[in-house]
């Protein structure tokens, strides 16, 4: 018998993820000044390239931020590989650069040391972090908060779409184009919590596999990637994402009826893009699962439709929503608790 | 009973494998003209920032390259994300950016295009394949060509080495080093090629697990990635690569004593980056083989001394060499044929 003493398993995830369209309305009603501010500066400072670092859930934020760089800013970017300013020593002319590191809790000791490094090697530096008091937010010479209130579950769920929104609202500082295009967003974002149970029976159809594929292309890549890690932290699932241009080069192999592949196909560009892999999938008979648009669920075994309109490059903040459903209904299921995933703990401190 | 008719399974891929020592010698004899001659541009027009573009294998050598690049070059550097270019139509300001594309066939239109808008947005564009005549060969300024000869087995080996010497001799033209560094590395591969056998037993090993973790960190991480590559397009493992640091934010704990890991560990600085990497995985009671040298195979539960001195910059072009015989046992006891993995042809076409 459950008693109000005995905590139920994955609630603290369960109360972070259904935080998040208070979070997002929040962080667009008091971020934009913070957010104006760096745009700003940017726009006065003019780098001409963008490296972006970040670890774990916060590297899928760093990636969703190289595409609007790209497609947005038009200025050329790459993440980094912290090890070549860390472990290597690697001292690169930095000039006209900006590093942006984005970490939840600004703790890391390599990412810490990349921005010391990179700013001493001249570039300009802005930390996205969920603790402006950290080491993180310190070293570096901007800072922006993602307000995600304290996260307590070791599965970032909040903190994640808090730094997809601030750093979207970053980008839109630094083109002076507001908010407006994110009106629809919280109410997008909360319509998906509602919709848990769909994805509890997702969840119960993925039972008994030990190996599932994500997909995603342009935007919605750091979606399938973030993903899979939530699957790999909660569930203990080889969850393996490609984007949908690189399963098809090798990885497509492997993939027979035994082996599941969930696509994240939102409407859009990237959407037209996946069109010849969700063929390619479905002519190897494939069991294909698609979060996305009407269009797209025509080729699916199993759909969910994301049921929003949002533009391309804002639907990545809400759709991860029910992957981070899926990762918590998987490990309940499977008995795990994901609020304590064996082997992790909330800070990985890496050098 | 097989007779001379009856083609062997995977002879292709174990004899590519096999020629990769006289490949890498016909590269260091005759490839340092042409490398030098792009030294020389490279040295001229002084990029600042440096975006490598790959598919599958090539995006693992583009990878390497990245190290290359910041390490021993000191210039920031990243991964294209070829669909904001084409997909997403981006036309980012790329002067004194240095674009890379690497590719076997030189016949991806995706990589020809994005070539083709780099250079018209201002990049210096070098083309590093195995196909002189190639569309992207032709649509880039710089061209080099990896001599590895034609390749005809699904899964690339000896291009992919090719692709990493024809890289390092790159640099090592720009920073006008000449190639004595490189006095031992056609013995190593040699002596790698020699020790099939060896990784025939590692194979064995690994014929009932269907999912394997690799990792690997610095210049070790892109050989991580190919030899997890080689296992899902020949095996259909579910392979999945990780850097080190990477690794402990979150996959961890997906890793138990039935999901085995394959550290790839030579000697040098990504080693000791991986000491605590190795750490971990012994308390959690990993199942860990190790590729290495005699420090890191302390914390194996199966180990195989690489058994070179290469410098650490040079390893990854031979310590690929038993991951790819590992894929190539691993299809045969499988009952597969690595020559013709089910789902793939040789040149991929993507958009």
């Amino acid at each position: 018998m459950t008693t109000s003493s005995t905590p139920v398993r994955g609630a603290l995830m369960a109360a972070e993820i259904a935080k998040q369209p208070g979070v997002l309305a929040g962080i667009l009603r008091e971020g934009s000044a913070a957010a104006a501010e760096v745009g700003r500066v940017l726009r006065e400072r003019r780098p001409r390239f963008v490296i972006l670092a970040g670890r774990g859930t916060s590297d899928h934020a760093a990636l969703y931020a190289k595409y609007l760089v790209e497609v947005r800013l038009g200025l050329p970017a790459g993440l980094a590989s912290p090890s070549t300013l860390t472990a290597y020593g690697s001292r690169p002319d930095l000039r006209d650069v900006l590093l942006v590191a984005v970490s939840q809790s600004g703790g890391s000791p390599d990412l810490v040391e990349t921005v010391t490094v990179a700013r001493a090697c001249g570039a300009l530096t802005l930390a996205v972090t969920n603790a402006p008091g950290s080491d993180l937010a310190l070293a570096a010479e901007l800072h922006l908060d993602v307000r995600a209130g304290a996260e307590r579950a070791v599965a970032a769920t909040k903190s994640y779409t808090a730094e997809l929104l601030t750093l979207w609202l970053a980008v839109q500082a630094v083109l002076e184009e507001g908010v407006d295009a994110a009106a629809g967003l919280t109410d997008a974002a909360a319509a998906l919590v509602e919709r848990s149970d769909e994805v509890g029976a997702l969840a119960a159809r993925y039972r008994f596999t030990d190996r599932i594929v994500l997909t995603g292309r342009g935007y919605s890549f750091p979606t399938a990637l973030e993903g899979a890690l939530k699957l790999m932290e909660t569930s203990y699932v080889a969850a393996h994402a490609f984007s949908g241009a690189d399963l098809l080069h090798g990885p497509l192999a492997m993939i027979d009826s035994d082996h599941p592949v969930l696509a994240v196909v939102p409407p859009g560009v990237g959407e037209a893009a996946m069109r010849p892999v969700l063929e390619r999938l479905h002519e190897r008979g494939a069991d294909v699962t698609v979060l996305g648009g009407p269009a797209s669920l025509a080729l699916a075994t199993v759909g969910m439709d994301l049921g929003h309109a949002l533009r391309e490059d804002l639907a990545p903040i809400v759709d991860v929503i029910p992957l981070q459903q899926l990762a918590l209904h998987s490990a309940v299921a499977r008995g795990f608790d994901p609020d304590r995933p064996r082997g992790l703990s909330k800070v990985t401190e890496t050098w």
